[in-house]
């Protein structure tokens, strides 16, 4: 539970900056080598790398070095989990919502007669 | 479009603290006043009232002040925008994963041939 909480933070986390947003929404294309993701971005590449180690260490993207090439990819469980964070507490609200309309039309007749 | 980049960084950024994300998930269950919000929290009323800040200036909370009583509430919409972009970004990902899986599926006879 505390794994899964940390998980969370790192998660939205990686997901605040719109670079690293950037970087998944290309990942979600298919995976990219580092100097493949770095190309659309106007900086350097220790910094492209840092954007880079925030997304692994949250798990959101995971890389794999074959040869001299560094290879991303996305990991959708992941991604799947902070969705999922939100839709369970969107659902909830939406739920109580539906349950104060039947409340309502329920009581209406009787505080009509 | 800038304008949404910079409410997702603040969404997102909200949704990287478990108080933020302890505060959403009660408030997905009803609007609650300032001091029922800090009641679980082992913290003093001004950090409450600066995780709220942080929520409400990301757009996941509104509040509204009735004689002394703060109240708060979830905005639903809000919520789905960034759950959205996850989705989005993960459902591009399976697409992907299908149209391979099929393109897989029709190469396959001729390299048996």
């Amino acid at each position: 539970m505390l794994n899964q909480q940390s998980n969370l933070d790192l998660m939205f986390q990686a997901l605040a900056d719109p670079t690293r947003r950037a970087m998944v929404d290309r990942l979600s294309r298919g995976p990219a080598s580092v100097s493949e993701l770095a190309k659309p971005f106007d900086m350097s590449l220790p910094a492209v790398v840092q954007h880079l180690q925030a997304l692994e260490a949250s798990g959101l993207v995971s890389s794999q070095k074959v040869g001299r090439v560094r290879t991303c990819q996305i990991e959708p469980e992941a991604l799947s989990l902070a969705e999922q964070w939100i839709n369970d507490r969107r659902t909830t609200w939406v739920r109580r919502l539906d349950r104060l309309g039947e409340f309502l039309a329920e009581t209406e007749p009787e505080t009509r007669s």
